[in-house]
C-alpha cells in the first residue's frame, strides 16, 4: 500500500500517506434505494478512514483492516498474523478479555476478527447508537493490546485446538493441501493458522514484534457502513487512538513483502493425505490470475459457467446427470501477485476416477471450444445478480470500501464495475479459457488412499 | 395447523381455511427504518400467503414453507421428506432440473431448500424486478414436479453422498448423536436424511405418496419480504399454482402428526460414536421446553448467559481462562411438544473429563445460585439487540413471517417480542434454571473412545 508495498495495487497510486490532508470523496450509487454515500479520510498518521453512510439502515457495521497476513511470515513464524489476531481480543490498557465481549454483547451486538493471507480483519456489527461505544472497543484492542505472558500462553492451547478442529474437516483440509500442491514451500502455500511444529514454541517477544512493525497507521484501513455520519465517525476514531501507538506515523515503514516467485512455471504437483474418511475430497486445478488482473471479470463469468451455480455445467454433468457428488463446484482465488482456478469435488473414494475424468474432459471441452453465448449471459447475470443483492447489509458493504482501499488502492463505483462484467465478450472469456484450462493441474486428495496412488 | 394438526401451536386458533376470505392485517414496526408493512391473505385452497412490503431493500426473499419434516415419517420412511425437498429440483410438467436452475440463476437470483424435523423450506432471493419469475418457478416446482423415475435413482446416490459427507464431519455428527441420546427411537431422535439402510430401498411411490398426502395447500404457508406489492404477490401464486393439485382444497386433511411420548420423563443416556478424530466432540444436555411455553424468553437470557456469546460463563471459564477448547457454546432447540438444552465443546480427547466436569459445576453453580443482574441485562442486551440485527435482512424478515405462521399460528410483532424479553425478571431465570439445569443430563461423545468409556 502506497510506501510500504505491503500489499501491490494496479493503479500505482499513494493512497496513503495524503499529508494529514482530507480527501473527501462522495459516491453515490444510482438506483441504490438505500443511497449510500462513501467518504475517506485520511488521518495525519496516515491511517484511512472510510465510511458509506445508508440512513435507511438501523445497523453499523464498523472493521479495521491491516494489511498483514499469513504470507508476510517467515517459515518459523507461521501462524503469528492469526495468533496476534488471537491474542488482541485477550486485554488492553484499559480492558479485560471479558470487557471485550461483554461491552458488545451487552447491547446485542457481534464482533469477531479473521486472518487470511493478505490481511488481517476485526470487526463489530451494532445498532447504530451503539456505534461510539464498537468504535472504542474495536480501537482499542487493535491499537493497545497488552498481550500478558499468561494469555500467549492460554491462547497457544486455544490455538492448537483450532488446528485440531480443522484437521477433522476433510473437505476444508484439501484446500490447504491444494494451495500446497499449487505453491509448495511459498508462503501462500502454508497454513494460515500456523501448524502445531510452529506455533508450539512461538514466543510472546516474537508476536509483540510482529505486532509493533506490522500493526502500524498506514497499514490499516478503518471502513464502516450502516446508518452514520462521517465526520462523527473519524473523530471517534481519532479520539480512541489517541496515545496509542497507532496515534502517529511510524519511525520505520513496515518491511517490504518479499517478492513472490513466478508460481505460475511450477510443474503441477499431486498430493494426497490419507485418511479413513467416508468420501474422498478432491480439488483439481491450476495457478489462476492476478487480483488487479484486467481478465478478473471475464474469470467471473466463466467460473459461473463452469460450476458457479446449480445450473453450471459441472454440477449439471457430475451431480444433476450422474448424481456422483453432493457438493461439486469451481473457484477462483486472488492475491496480489497470483491466484487459483479449481474445482473442487466430494464423492464416493470408488467414483473418484469417474468425477476426475469427467472434470478434466470437461474443463478441456471449454478451452478448446468455448462457452455458449448463453451461457455468457447467464454467466453475467450471475455476475451482477450476486454482487448487486449484496449490497444490501452493511458488512458487505464495509467490506467492499476496506477491499477496494486495502488491495485495489481505490474504490470501484458500483456502476461502473457492473458496466465491466457487461462488457465482457465472448472471446474475452474464451481467450481465458483457452489460456488458463489448458495449464497443467495440480491435485489434492483427501481420502482413504495411499501417498502414491494418484500418481499417474 | 389448525384442522390438520400437523404443527400444534399453543393459541389454538385456525389460522388456515378461512373459507376463502382474504384477511388482510398490516403491522407497521414501531422505530424500523426501513418501514415493513405485513399482509395475510388466505386462498380459497387454504394456503396462506403472508407478505412484508419494504420499499427501501432492491431485493425479495420468497420461500414456500411446507409443514411437514422428518418427525413425521414412520421408521421405515426415514428421510422421506428431505429425498422429496431433493426431487423437487429434477423437473416439473414445464421445466427442467436445468430450467429450474438456470431461469433463477440467469438473473443472478439464489434459490435453495432445507428439510427440518418440523417443516420443509424453499426459498429464492432476487431482485425485485425478478420476483415474477422467482415466484412461477418455485411455485412450479413445489406444486407440480414429476418425480421421473430416473430422477430417482440419480438423486438417491446424490443423497448416499450427502449422508457420507456428513458422516466425515464429526462436529455435526455429534449433534445428531446427542438427539438420538434424548429422544431414542422417537422421531425427533432420527436423522432427517435418513440412513443409507432407509434411503437404498425407498421407492418412487412411497416419495410420491408422501408427497401427495403431505403437500396440501393447507398445510402450506408463502412468505415474502423485500420491495413488493402485497396484492401482487398474491396473483401472481394464485396464477402460479392454477391447475396444479395445490389450486383446491385437498380431499382430506393431511395426517395428523401421531402423539410424542413424554420424553421429559426418559432417562438420561450415553451415547459414544468411536471414530479417530484429532479433536473429542462433546455434547452435555437434557430435554428442554417446548417452543410455545412461556419460559422461552427467560430460556434465551439463560442460554446467552451461560454460553450464547463470548462473555458467556463457559466461554470465560473453559476458553478464555483455560484454553481448554477452540468452540464451546450452549443452545436451546424447540419443536412443537418438546425441547433440548444443551453444551457442545471441542476439545482435545484427554481433556474431555475436565470439560464435563467444568461445564457439569456450571451448570449446577447456575441451578442452585441463579445468575446476576449484570449478567440478565447482558443477556437481555444480547435477545434484543441480535434480534432487531437479523431483521435487516429479507431473508429474515420472510422466515420471522413464515415461522410465525406455521409453528405459533401468528406473528409476533416485533415491539411485543422486544416488551417480552424486557419483561424477563431475574426470579423467571433462575426459576429456569433450577428446574432445567437439575434435569439428568445426556451424554453424546464422537471420538478416540469406546462404546463405554463413558459410562460411570
Amino acid at each position: 500500500m502506497g510506501p510500504s508495498g505491503a500489499v501491490r495495487h494496479a493503479t500505482g497510486s499513494q493512497p496513503g500517506r495524503a499529508g494529514g490532508s482530507a480527501r473527501a470523496v462522495t459516491r453515490t450509487l444510482t438506483d441504490d434505494p438505500l443511497g449510500g454515500t462513501v467518504r475517506r479520510t485520511v488521518l495525519p498518521s496516515g491511517l484511512r478512514v472510510l465510511t458509506e453512510a445508508i440512513p435507511a439502515m438501523r445497523s453499523v457495521s464498523f472493521g479495521i483492516w491491516v494489511a498483514v497476513g499469513s504470507r508476510d511470515e517467515t517459515g518459523p513464524q507461521g501462524g503469528a498474523a492469526h495468533f496476534l489476531e488471537h491474542l488482541l481480543f485477550k486485554g488492553t490498557r484499559k480492558r479485560t478479555a471479558l470487557d471485550i465481549s461483554s461491552e458488545i454483547e451487552a447491547v446485542g451486538g457481534e464482533t469477531n476478527a479473521f486472518t487470511t493471507k493478505e490481511y488481517t480483519t476485526y470487526y463489530a456489527r451494532v445498532l447504530d447508537e451503539d456505534l461510539p461505544l464498537a468504535i472504542d472497543v474495536m480501537c482499542d484492542l487493535v491499537a493497545d493490546s497488552v498481550l500478558e505472558a499468561a494469555d500467549v500462553e492460554t491462547e497457544r492451547a486455544v490455538i492448537l485446538e483450532e488446528i485440531a478442529m480443522h484437521d477433522d474437516e476433510p473437505g476444508d483440509e484439501v484446500h490447504d493441501l491444494f494451495a500446497r500442491a499449487v505453491y509448495g514451500d511459498h508462503p501462500l502455500g502454508r497454513l494460515i493458522s500456523g501448524t502445531e511444529e510452529t506455533v508450539t514454541p512461538m514466543t510472546r517477544r516474537q508476536i509483540q514484534s510482529f505486532y509493533r512493525r506490522r500493526y502500524t497507521a498506514p497499514e490499516i484501513v478503518i471502513a464502516a457502513a450502516g446508518n452514520l455520519d462521517h465526520a462523527a465517525v473519524v473523530k471517534l476514531v481519532r479520539q480512541a487512538l489517541r496515545g496509542t501507538p497507532l496515534d502517529a506515523e511510524p519511525a520505520a515503514p513496515a518491511p517490504r513483502r518479499p517478492e513472490t516467485p513466478a508460481v505460475r512455471t511450477k510443474p503441477a504437483a499431486t498430493l494426497v493425505e490419507p485418511k479413513e474418511t467416508e468420501q474422498a475430497h478432491v480439488i483439481l486445478g491450476c495457478p489462476g490470475i492476478d487480483r488487479t488482473d484486467e481478465r478478473r471479470f471475464a474469470l467471473g463469468v466463466l467460473n459461473n459457467v463452469l460450476g458457479g451455480g446449480m445450473s453450471s455445467r459441472l454440477f449439471q454433468e457430475i451431480r444433476e446427470r450422474r448424481g456422483l457428488a453432493y457438493s461439486v463446484y469451481s473457484y477462483a482465488s486472488q492475491y496480489a501477485d497470483s491466484g487459483l482456478f479449481a474445482v473442487y469435488a466430494g464423492c464416493a473414494p470408488g467414483k473418484v476416477d469417474e468425477v476426475l475424468e469427467l472434470t478434466r474432459a470437461e474443463l478441456a471441452r471449454v478451452a478448446a471450444d468455448g462457452i455458449t453465448e448463453d451461457e455468457l449471459a447467464r454467466g453475467k447475470g450471475m455476475s451482477k445478480g450476486s454482487f448487486v443483492l449484496g449490497l444490501e447489509d452493511t458488512g458487505s458493504r464495509m467490506s467492499r470500501l476496506a477491499k477496494g482501499e486495502l488491495l485495489y488502492g481505490d474504490l470501484m463505483p458500483v456502476d461502473e464495475l457492473l458496466a465491466r462484467v457487461d462488457a465482457v465478450t465472448l472471446e474475452d472469456v474464451n481467450a481465458l479459457a483457452a489460456d488458463l484450462l489448458g495449464r497443467p493441474m495440480s491435485l489434492a486428495v483427501v481420502g482413504p488412499f495411499g501417498e502414491n496412488d494418484f500418481s499417474a
